[in-house]
């Protein structure tokens, strides 16, 4: 591989950030399996999640997209490697995604964990709500659609983490869904609360600059709600999540916990 | 989906091209299963080929790496979407890919097939080769540099059509291993044919523009090497490329017309 390449690469990978996602996905695999099982799918669906991630925050950031210069409290990828290698760097991580699930040892645990991650991260989720996200700029839109973007852009991703979890715990469908279903609960909650931090909090406190979202015209919960109403629907979606892990009993409490960080993070 | 997202994906996979790399996933299969076997898994690395090579299309063309505005006889993507759309689109056409493969039935066959693909677009492939060719601008490259560059940025592809094609078809590892060869070495002909159709060909037969490299200041074959010595070695690496193929006897004659297709091609 190109030094380069390599190192852009690693400049957005090493740059920290929360690692909800990858936490969520060993979260789930805890929750689903014995404690002796092998954690080795789990972890490459950790990583996929990540390196999928990181490469959305690469590809957003860019010129062309939201033209961000600060993520996790650096200089975006572009601006210290230029556009041509944030683009190549993103492209990159992508494939060393499905490079990682595909040396899963199980070959129909490999094969599923890479739909959910394509499926999640593709035009039908992540991607296409990218694209609604761009579109809404400078419209108003209703609660239904921003919800619909939260979905795609934010939830499924948080969504696939989760049921990836499951499945490489040998989960049976039924917990695979409610995982999933506490995924995207927890994802609408997460990016209402990211709503309210843009506002709210520093650029010192999230690492990338804040009040962007109402400087582009774009419609967001405490625009629609209020913040009030924004904490509250924050709020409703935490427990739906909650909810959703009923059939997991006190298996479950350390996802709660990270439901009730997420809800009530300030970073 | 978002439709305008689909409309920029359908844009440049529609656009036509010769569809070299699905033609060798298909004839790879050809030359080694059974007549009657099921095709339904070559089918589907032959679209994940096309999709990634597309996308690399899109990708290459953008305006921060080589800024082309002519791609298959038309505009190029971000000419028609902008450049958001064409970065997005790209990326999306990456995740269909991998979603493609993991539809694969047989398990086993859809994780080899996505280990291939991964392994071959991502950064010690054509990614990693993209970074390289960006890289040589305006240098003087030597002819182990330039065929390195050549060996990732296009022959790591078209060697992974053909091994995907074969490990659809179920063939031995012998048998995979010579068409890979078999596909790299084409590879190499393939681009030393770029090269000096980029000097000789009009737009309209490429339906794309030309003489860009040199006007790029980069090193290409027929600048180190000549016309007729660019066409010698291009010939050296078809008839390497048709020696691996032995092992394959008279069911490689489609892939040997293939082969010299691709050496005498005019577009």
């Amino acid at each position: 591989m190109p030094p380069r390449l390599v190192e852009a690469i690693r400049y957005s990978l090493d740059a920290g950030g929360k690692r909800l996602r990858p936490a969520l996905v060993l979260e789930a695999f805890d929750a689903v399996a014995a404690s002796s099982a092998d954690r080795s799918a789990a972890v490459a669906a950790a990583a996929a999640m990540e390196l999928v991630h990181t490469f959305s925050l690469v590809h957003d950031d860019l010129p062309a997209m939201d033209d961000d210069d600060l993520r996790r409290g650096r200089p975006t990828n572009h601006k210290v490697f230029g556009e041509a290698f944030a683009i190549l760097a993103g492209d990159a991580m992508m494939t060393l995604a499905f490079e990682v699930l595909a040396s899963v040892k199980d070959a129909e645990t490999s094969r599923r964990l890479t739909a959910e991650l394509a499926r999640a991260a593709g035009p039908a989720g992540m991607i296409g709500g990218q694209v609604l996200d761009m579109a809404a700029e400078g419209v108003d839109s209703t609660r239904d659609q921003l919800e619909q973007i939260h979905r795609m852009k934010t939830a499924a991703l948080l969504s696939a983490s989760l049921r990836m979890g499951a499945i490489a715990g040998g989960g049976s469908e039924t917990i695979i869904g409610a995982l999933g279903t506490f995924g995207r609960e927890l994802g609408l909650a997460f990016q209402i609360t990211d709503d309210l931090l843009d506002e709210t909090a520093t650029p010192e406190q999230l690492g990338k600059a804040v009040k962007k979202d109402a400087g582009r015209g774009k419609t967001t919960y405490p625009r629609l709600l209020g913040h009030d109403g924004s904490r509250a629907a924050a709020a409703a979606h935490t427990a739906a999540a909650i909810d959703a892990l009923a059939p997991l009993g006190e298996r479950a409490d350390r996802l709660k916990a990270l439901a009730n960080f997420v809800l009530t993070r300030s970073s």
